[in-house]
């Protein structure tokens, strides 16, 4: 368990090194009404794993071999994170999953109102697009990989992407009968921006078009691999440990891959998902390959 | 009134070749769910003047003197009416004005339900920022210029510009009672995505940093006479032109320009800043300054 060990501290190292930069990325001599900086700032301030973030850190590092490409991608993550961010205080809302309490803490809604959650997620996406050229203004990395970074992140989160993906989860809630159809929603709502995570960080260490096609493939694995662990984990997980309730998509009557093909051959899917992922790194011969692969491993084993 | 004459055919031209964009802008190759690329092209097709991107073709012609900047600028044109679109699709939610109709259409919640609309908005927004990387492939536009005119988008469009307006707009219908809130409200809500569309096609065009100056101060200076125009019209316009009801504001106890300072004193003011943008333009010294001093008299002139 010694490489287990290592790799969540390095996880939680990267944490700490995207939450001080979150804290600063919404610049202070920016005129913003105090409301809307405070209800931006809650939620981004309200934890998480910070695995996509992270993901763009590895990346960068796995492709150069070294540890100090983090300087450039930090602002790259940190747009990820808005991201991500942006799309949990949309879903939250009223008109869609209408949820009162993420993480424990209240939603933003609840905290500021359902149309200051609104204009505080459209700040948080439209911001995840000025923290980007920030990357080439810090140098080591060129206008026109910031430029591909642009384009990427506009495709896989928006209708291509992860919005798509939310549209057909919602649409899904009118009965979903087939893998397939599940497949699409979780490779488009999840797997979509931890793929760009990687992608951008591989952008960023300067990788080759067969070594970032390489990368998404890995994003996209582990992506599915780790929404399935989710409903896994849902069904037979520890809830102080999770923090939240089991069962909660049997009582919601979500259709998940347990409940399509079972937990064993869902645990079976996860290990398949997670050797093609590794595959994926090993056979892009990056210079130093070992966190994205422990990162991989890490999804799976985790019980939380 | 000839010159009048001109610039609304002028403008009526861009706006065709900018419809004939918007609805190729949204690849046909991408796998969207159809209800959601429904959603996103009612709106960008629910037509309105197309003001904005009007404006980001007139200045890269006004920096260039020539007629053939349209094609490396039309994509940014494009994406401009992708943020005033989306911004339009969440200011009509039940949470935000609660509009039913606009432009005599039933608004895109009424139409997909409010989860569709939220999410149709997210989805324009975001792919605004993919349309832009797209000029610098056309060519005569470099990566460092496009990854600007991202950067400035993702200011003027965010928390500090057009959502920050949107923001305060929405606390001040708790009771405005200075010019200096009402001017912070439309400085933002409405003039600086009008600032960004001069500054984006100035930067296509090739303007130096001090004309981008003088295009940003022409389009506050419009952006804000556009809005105490819009005012005006709403008190004493011609409701079969305008398409809209008057005196809509004063029943909605809204807090405006004529209500301040009276309707003598808001022509005054309107023609105040008309006269300034142009001086800015002027100032320029443009190759070819005449669409954007008729654009500038022309939104003072309208009756609708």
């Amino acid at each position: 368990m010694n490489e287990r060990f290592a790799i969540k501290a390095y996880l939680s190292q990267c944490a700490e090194l995207i939450e001080a930069s979150l804290k600063q990325s919404l610049p202070a001599e920016w005129d913003v009404p105090a409301r809307l900086r405070e209800a931006m700032l809650y939620s981004l301030e309200a934890g998480g794993k910070r695995i996509r973030p992270a993901l763009v850190l590895s990346a960068a590092e796995a492709v150069l071999g070294q540890d100090d490409a983090k300087n450039a991608a930090l602002p790259v993550a940190c747009a990820v994170e808005f991201i991500h961010t942006y799309s949990l205080v949309h879903d939250d809302l009223p008109a869609m999953d209408n949820d009162d309490y993420r993480r424990g803490k209240l939603t933003n809604h609840k905290v500021f109102g359902e149309a200051m959650a609104i204009l505080a997620g459209d700040a948080l996406l439209t911001h995840a697009f000025h923290l980007i050229p920030q990357a080439a203004r810090r140098g080591g990395v060129s206008a026109e990989t910031a430029l591909a970074i642009v384009e990427d992140l506009a495709m896989l989160a928006g209708a291509p992407g992860m919005v798509g993906g939310q549209v057909a989860d919602m649409q899904g809630e009118q009965g979903i009968t087939s893998i397939s159809e599940l497949e699409y929603i979780h490779l488009h709502k999840t797997s979509d921006l931890i793929a760009f995570s990687v992608m951008a960080g591989g952008r960023i260490g300067g990788a080759t078009e067969k070594q970032l096609e390489l990368l998404a493939r890995y994003g996209r694995n582990i992506g599915l691999a780790f929404q399935i662990q989710d409903d896994i984990l849902d069904l037979i997980g520890d809830e102080t440990k999770l923090g939240k309730k089991t069962n909660s998509d049997v009582e919601q009557n979500k259709v998940t891959y347990p409940f399509l093909i079972g937990i064993e051959e869902s645990k079976a899917q996860v290990e398949r998902l997670t050797q093609e992922a590794k595959s994926a790194v090993l056979e892009a011969g990056f210079a130093a390959p070992e966190r994205l692969l422990e990162i991989a491993d890490y999804l799976v084993g985790r019980d939380h």
